[in-house]
């Protein structure tokens, strides 16, 4: 087991009616006016952003309010939320939202405090030393970003969906209150599903070290995704199997599967990231195109594990069954499993290459995978 | 799943020679003076005391020396070591050793900052509002004190075995360096490990609900525990499997496993503190003698929990193959499964279980748990 650094200090405020205690959460911190991010609405037709509004009131927390995140968040939006900061009083923001407002968020909390260009963090030309504090109440149970201090951003003018990691952006607390998250549409609980998935697999095939402690960890998180899955499928409103999902989701990626593990790598995220950034597909449906190709490319650099995958997950007896199990359950919630149905043209495979090898480089991948290599990838896909 | 806050904020340094930059962490916190506690002398012997010292004035950080901790550690200890901090500048305990050391610093750190008898923390006569910064170097895997905010120490005078728990009182900070635990003896080794099992076990089959995902993370450090326990026995420099040890160890008492089961209770160290207060028995030996008492006395309560323990760590099919299993696997590694394995008199059993009843009473357990229920335990062991 290789050396590491665990440290997650965000503080989880799990369960129903939770996110009706974010105004005291707030005020006990002595926060006085916090910056509300939000997407595009959803949350005023829930009625959840009057409830949030409600008790930032009553414990007399001012706001701001910046509205307009879109899913594949963009450069350009974070920036506005950031001058907003940077004219106002404001001394935290507040998510509310799935993955792509909390990142907003975070990135809207490192920028803030600074002035240079917040993309400067997100390609490594300057680094992280401080932060507003960020509270969250999560409406999507996919990304994790509640729980860590990642966010990912997009740059329209680039065309670059790249990432940003601190413990300094890791949630002061965050509100997971399952019942927020029974509106989501079926399709985009697959898309969660594999997300959460995907998180789990990328170091658990990757690493360096495989502790077996964390493998069975992984296992256990794809086990229950998948089981509760299926119930969602059936039964969008069973609070059991939705604070389960939650919670394996914010597990799949909070430091913890990955410790001792000697650091994998993200190759699928990263594949992923080039056909989003490119075609805006959603981010858990670009995995399931990406996973199944990745995994038949990879399998023989790391067959033990592969094996362990297909028995321990599926009880199948070989890496293969294991990899088209997957795919299968993939296809059966209705995820894209290939190019063609995530309606991406083959041709643009030597533009999508082109466009990961750039995140490959930047995440210290450059030597593992080529263009070519991610060439051949997708051509499984 | 039921509501829950998950807060741990301790931030973990994991790896061979970890230890020193113990002086450099405390000193970028800014310490300058801590308490440096440690037990009967064994972190001399091992040349662990020299290095720690080192690492200190090489950061400048100055130090008050309060050796002396003993296994179920004392009050009056602890008073001590109260008494000094008090009388010196100190800023922070440093705890160098196990359970019992981190305990009595956790105990320190909360009664240097009141002027109200600390003993008032244990029995609900105080609640702990402030604390000194705790940071541990640890070597021994079993209480997972570590990345815990629970102290149980022992009142001399009044025969009670208490305990406390804060997030106040989680370690700031600490060093898990697995070469530092080679040294402990087999016996030790085994009381460990029926220490650890004992708390993934206690609100596995206690709780109020039982999470699919929680029971999966139980059976994981179960079976992690039982397998390198194994390899430990045979080699006991084994570096990765002293590492799975204590990782699974940290995990066992974090808060993880009993988030959203609705809060069990803990029975089974309810009964040991008794026996340990009375005889003065190590805490995992107590353990292995209740565990299994406890498990054919409890298991129609939970019946379908118990069948569930029993196929998914030893792969049996009832719930007694799973408790004659895991009684002879505390055999099997050394661990006394009976009052006279453990050289506790029989006759002994009215005692037991009227002190043990005091505490069920202070852990809310006293409706669930009578001193006759207590004594019907204790007739299985």
């Amino acid at each position: 087991m290789d050396s590491f650094t665990y440290y997650n200090p965000t503080r989880i405020e799990f369960g129903r009616n939770k996110e009706n205690t974010i105004g005291e959460l707030l005020a006990q911190d002595g926060i006085k006016q916090v910056l509300l991010v939000y997407g595009t609405g959803s949350i005023k037709k829930s009625g959840l952003y009057q409830r949030v509004i409600e008790s930032l009131e009553k414990s007399c927390v001012q706001y701001v309010e910046f509205g307009g995140v879109i899913s594949n968040p963009l450069l350009s939006h974070v920036n506005e939320g950031i001058n907003l900061v940077k004219a106002n009083n404001i001394d935290a923001v507040l998510g509310v939202g799935g993955g792509s407002v909390i990142d907003s968020s975070k990135a809207i909390a490192a920028g803030a405090v600074v002035e240079t260009d917040v993309w400067d963090f997100f390609i490594n030309k300057a680094s992280i030393e401080k932060a507003l504090p960020v509270y969250t109440i999560v409406t999507l149970a996919a990304a994790a970003s509640e729980m860590n201090g990642n966010s990912v951003i997009t740059n329209e003018v680039t065309k670059q969906k790249y990432s940003i990691a601190s413990v300094l952006l890791n949630p002061k607390i965050s509100i997971v209150n399952p019942e927020l998250m029974m509106s989501v549409t079926k399709e985009y609980l697959a898309y969660s599903a594999v997300d959460i998935i995907a998180h789990s697999i990328e170091v658990y095939f990757t690493a360096v070290d495989h502790p077996n402690f964390q493998s069975r960890l992984v296992e256990s998180i794809i086990k229950t995704v998948i089981e509760t899955t299926e119930i969602l499928m059936e039964d969008p409103t069973n609070y059991d199997a939705r604070a389960e999902f939650a919670w394996a989701s914010s597990q799949a990626l909070n430091g913890l599967t990955t410790s001792g593990t000697g650091g994998g790598n993200f190759p699928n995220h990263m594949i992923e990231h080039a056909l989003s950034a490119l075609f805006n597909i959603a981010h858990g449906a670009g995995l399931a195109i990406v996973i199944p190709a990745w995994m038949k490319w990879y399998k023989e650099k790391n067959l033990s594990q592969f094996e362990r995958f297909a028995k321990e997950v599926f009880g199948k007896d070989s890496a293969d069954e294991g990899i088209t199990t997957l795919q299968r359950w993939f296809d059966s919630i209705g995820a894209p499993v290939s190019l063609p149905k995530g309606n991406i043209p083959r041709e643009a495979i030597p533009e999508i290459a082109q466009n990961a090898y750039g995140l490959a480089t930047m995440w210290g991948m450059g030597d593992a995978y080529s263009v070519k290599s991610i060439e051949e990838i997708l051509a499984y896909a």
